[in-house]
């Protein structure tokens, strides 16, 4: 299929460059600055500086356009893209926006006579190599079974994706995703902190975390991470413990409270992290900071950062969401 | 190695089990009641209904006895072994002791010429299948090298084992294994729960659960058990609510709090579950109700169960720790 992507940041350019390298699609690539589209050209991808050179690329037909932007920014965007596109064409929110903006969008979107089809992307910086795990929302059946074939793609080798339906639902069940993973982490941190800092001195907290992915009960992909930032500094040495978070736990606990439903460890896992942006850090949230660089590439000590720390991180988007 | 095992519950059944059937050890099997021991014995051991029986098999060399008991129930069953065994023998315990217990029965055990080695075993009731994770401490290099060649067995073929060194310090990361166990489910039903009861009303839980386990960030033993709980039972019919704890994250709250250390999730966690037992249930209790019995054969209802639902526990033990 043809498909465009806007936003070539950390997370976006490994959609676009595993769609253009599959040799199955024709990517035509977009992003604010060129640098990215020059990357991602080199990847396979069609370049498209302006809007207008995606549009044109489609040579007329409706276009399928992935957008891969903070949320902050994509309502904007789509009204650039309503005013510009055929009736028909379909514009993917692949970020991390809230279902209850993405419910409003659709409104928008449909009454313009355009698709909206919302997909929550979770894989880190390993979907690329591992395949990306997606959660859909929106559009129509048949809609969604026109852009599946980029999803059957970007799913190879271990990844998956599943159509939920409703317009949301697709960012709704990522967002709840990622509430669990502030919760799970905020778990694995608590337990290494009191391993690190408990009544034992000098226990090897990078063993637990090996011995604990041989088919213990928290055998997990964050236990893995956990264990891999252990060993390779165990002390956690020069990361500051400020612990950045992107709304998603907080547009899950407004959902629950609007819901009536009790979620007090996500709860936690926010106020925990929010505390730690106030400086009060810990060896628990030193390793939230080194577990969230080990998937997403986040910067390990947000704003704080010092130089020699910020160049572990993978690769700085030059627009997109995180992870 | 010759290795007497005693507890034949849910645990230390398939521990006998599968060291028995190895072959590459003589397993003594005893128990308070002699059923499980005859179970045992129709696997490749040696039935021993009385101590006196253990200490015979041994022909009067130091005996290395693996205990598989309640907490409560372990120093009483460690003095009177104490009356029998010769010098240097070494007493395993395999349960979910407090470390602080295990600190201070090992100077008993010390004091009276003998070894406690302590190791906390996870995997539930999957460990025979898949290999036990186990977190050893306590004795001496040399005793427990002399164990070693049982935990390569248990460990075989996914498990693994760790040697932490100081008395108690196996059982103190076991117990932290524990707690984080507890702090990952709750993140995990509290996600469900708003899937469930939040702005979406026919959401697939199960299809979530599903494309999770695909390298999402959350993919875990967990949420597989999670997930093929919801598809067998996607509304938790049947099920109360009762959430059972074994006492674990009570001591690392107890732990925590005399470091320093604090623990919020691993708190809510225990308080939720507490809740739990005094009526406060909801589809997030529910489901890790079904959850701990899918890991461990756990009752699925406490003290309330219906007879239908008990029949889908696993293997109710004569006597022997939870998973």
């Amino acid at each position: 299929m043809k498909i465009a992507v806007q936003g070539l940041g950390r997370m976006g350019m490994q959609i676009a460059r595993k769609l253009a390298e599959s040799g199955e699609h024709t990517v035509i690539a977009h992003n604010r600055s060129h640098e990215p589209i020059d990357e991602a050209v080199s990847y396979g991808a069609v370049k498209a500086y302006e809007k207008a050179d995606v549009i044109r690329e489609f040579g007329g037909d409706r276009v399928v356009i992935w957008i891969m932007l903070p949320d902050t920014v994509v309502d904007a965007q789509v009204d650039e893209w309503l005013a510009l596109v055929p009736q028909g064409s379909i514009i993917i929110d692949g970020g991390n926006s809230n279902f209850v903006m993405t419910q409003k969008l659709n409104e928008k979107v449909t009454a313009a006579g355009m698709h909206l089809i919302d997909i929550g992307v979770s894989g880190g910086i390993w979907g690329y190599q591992n395949g990306f795990c997606m959660m859909a929302g929106g559009g129509t059946d048949a809609t969604f079974a026109s852009i599946e074939p980029a999803l059957k793609t970007l799913a190879q080798p271990e990844g998956a994706y599943h159509y939920f339906g409703e317009s949301g639902s697709g960012h709704f069940v990522k967002m709840t995703h990622n509430a669990v993973e502030y919760g799970m982490m905020e778990a694995l941190a608590e337990g290494y902190h009191i391993l690190k800092e408990g009544p034992y001195k000098n226990l090897d907290l990078a063993a637990a975390g090996e011995v604990w992915q041989h088919h213990s009960v928290i055998t997990s992909w964050l236990n893995e991470l956990a264990r891999d930032a252990l060993r390779e500094n165990p002390n956690l040495d020069g990361i500051s413990g400020y612990v950045a978070e992107n709304g998603e736990a907080r547009y899950t606990l407004e959902a629950a409270k609007a819901a009536g439903v009790k979620m007090p460890v996500v709860q936690d896992s926010l106020d925990v992290r929010i505390a730690s942006q106030h400086g009060e850090v810990s060896f628990a949230t030193k390793l939230l900071a080194a577990i969230r660089n080990k998937f997403g590439g986040h910067a390990l000590n947000g704003e704080g950062a010092e130089p020699g720390i910020r160049e572990q991180v993978a690769h700085e988007p030059a627009e997109g969401p995180q992870a």
